[in-house]
């Protein structure tokens, strides 16, 4: 593995998973990677992200440093050839390339604009980032996909199941008040169809992810048929891809309730936090015994553990 | 100890001034707590906290982790059962849960507002983050205390008195420019209850500490009677309790000056900084050997320190 | 060593030198200074020196931590008997000291206003940290100076040239959109006359540097003249000192291009970073492998790391 910006670059999943598991297990190895460092950049404010990143790092006996960078602090450019007589002060080539130096890994966090489709699939910045540095990247969720997020799921679905059969597991569109990405549920997709699970996105009409997530995957409008027999069910706001970043739907009916729940074989609920209560799920929900949101926070350490310890060997 | 927020919470003062001060002769224990971690939280900006906290807590092997979050970033929920549809993203139970299962102990800044005493009394931000995180809270100042200030000033006062007999100790009010928080004096007066001192109060009419705090304590408004024989002089503004959050007097009769220390037993000066020069108190005072105030700043690592020994035993 | 803000400073160049490049070939020394701690105070935004600086300090197993204070929220006074019945709420005497006593050494970066040439040629802010931190203190860049840079700029020549003559090196004034401060020139020329090179400066006129500076070195007016024979160039924008802080120029014959390298004695060309492509200098040069800017960048690391060292012992 020389980058982690998907499922794609990724050598095996069981096993990834189960080197997550063993860390959870005995987490402490100061003497792993002793000298070696990690940096984290953070074009957008992290609160998970940044915290189990730091910890992953430095459970492995790395070191590990933030770099908050805000967009208007540190305008990089990124046009080749580009005279540089704006409010630019740095080409990424050298930013990424000087980093590289410093760091034996960079994880770099990135958000869509969510006003320019192709812009923010093209996820520029990421990969200028992969192009320059010269040591492997770890996306820490970037425009399209937030792939450690995405580990953490399939680590927490996996300790959850101990059945030979595989789960169904549902990702379920919810409302919000603001126009969220698609990065969580486009990467979730793309995971779970690696994962050894029966997947189905059920969400309102005008909220079809992108043909590359979602092909080979059932679709379905209709939350309450996808829910039946549901043993894990993932909850999650996005923005329409269609009809790019617009919220087409408020609709009461999608907010997760007891109701939703009863409609399950009993199913773990899922969410990748922050999560707003009464809008998107219900109190009830999150305060009952089904839903593992905090254990998928706790795995976001030891997934981070395990892609580090890959990329640092 | 399970969490750290007054007086109330600690086992025996005396074990934990001595803690502090084995820690101030031999303070680097890299074994003690290696693979724990503290984080430290700040509503609001911190330099003499941040930083002894953070010494004190790699100073016994654990990892520490400042996480900075303006208000305006990072708008919390607290109450039970509101639906989140307005600016707040995250809900306390969330928040404090998921940083209870990346940290052993969980440090906590915030602030009053100063408007509304009920409010700050209450301290709803503090107690939220106790109930939620499940793991050992201590509070890094809050709207109504200062504990691990308090505690480092125990310890200067220890360091400072070899006699048999006990200290008088004077806590006197004075002018300010703004209107600071009740803290710091409650706080003091909480510990120099529970130490083995002789305390005496004094302010100006309009400045009584809430009753729950000077129950007990000698208070005057006559600075001249009160420094009379005072070993130790704590010199600290604050705004009304009373006339809640409001400057009542700048009256510069009560900047403490060369004159006021004359009326002393040749007193310590303590503050617990920052302190404005020429107007909580001369420079004369600040640059005489009897102000000790750099050495309570320094004891705030200590102080620290013996905390977290407790709380990650 | 007790300091280090300017080649003054130092004892022996050529062992300093000697000592980077050491830790370039075997950097990581984790037991070296265990307990120790290095604070690093930014009072202006930071990438290459913020990163090199943590990662020198923790190369000796000392732990750094950096402190970003923005002007607005930590407004310092300096002046002595003020009184501070104003915005500023802390004077540097308790702020330095309070820092002295929680690091070993001390870090601090400044910048000038490029409004009063005398107020940024006292470096009040960095000597008020030198007289009242009580412990070595480093400068980070100062408003008229950046010796670590200038210490990684003599280690990136040392490695780079093996022959037993003296180098020609060439300091050349470039283009650039905004005013910058002549500290990193300033810097650059104080070091290189201690150094065994031989060294031109070239700008246009108006650009002469403070005499303190340019004093016993070749300056010429002419840049094809000054590239002649060039082993290395230094390429650099600098407001003037003479009109302070105004830009004279921008004449993009002065803009670093392959015609200009053609000059010289294929020499290595070096930038301290953030370069501007297109205005200082033309991406052709900086795509080149005579282009050594990301080296220096590197040895801001080893340089750092020498100087922590010498001040830690």
């Amino acid at each position: 593995m020389n980058k982690f910006t998907s499922v794609q670059d990724i050598e095996s999943l069981p096993s990834l998973v189960d080197q997550a598991l063993k860390f959870k297990a005995n987490q402490f190895h100061p003497n792993a990677y002793a000298g070696k460092s990690v940096g984290l950049v953070f074009l957008n404010p992290s609160l998970r992200t940044r915290l189990s990143s730091l910890k992953a790092a430095r459970n492995l006996g790395a070191e590990a440093v933030v770099l908050d960078i805000s967009k208007d602090g540190w305008a990089l450019e990124f046009e080749d050839g580009k005279v540089m007589d704006g409010n630019k002060a740095e080409h990424i080539k050298e930013a990424a390339a000087v980093m590289g130096r410093y760091f034996d890994v960079l994880g770099i966090r990135t958000f869509p604009g969510l006003a320019n489709r192709d812009e923010d699939y093209a996820e520029e910045l990421l990969n200028a980032f992969i192009k320059y540095a010269g040591v492997p990247v770890v996306s820490l969720e970037s425009a399209t996909r937030h792939p450690l997020q995405s580990l953490a799921d399939v680590v927490s679905i996996k300790e959850k199941w101990n059945k030979t059969e595989k789960p169904k597991v549902v990702l379920t569109w919810a409302p919000h008040v603001k126009a969220l990405p698609q990065a969580v549920p486009n990467s979730f997709v793309e995971w779970m169809k690696v994962a050894d699970v029966d997947l189905t996105i059920t969400h309102p009409e005008g909220y079809d992810l992108a043909q590359e997530f979602s092909e080979g995957v059932n679709v379905t409008y209709n939350q309450q048929e996808a829910l039946k027999d549901a043993d894990f069910v993932y909850v999650k706001n996005w923005s329409s891809y269609t009809d790019y970043g617009k919220i087409l739907s408020q609709n009461e009916s999608w907010r997760f309730s007891m109701e939703h729940l009863a409609l399950t074989n009993n199913a773990k609920i899922m969410h990748c936090l922050p999560v707003r209560r009464g809008v998107v799920m219900d109190d009830a929900v999150l305060d009952s015994p089904n839903a593992i949101h905090l254990d998928q926070a706790e795995n976001r350490v030891y997934a981070a553990q395990a892609v580090f310890n890959e990329l640092l060997k």
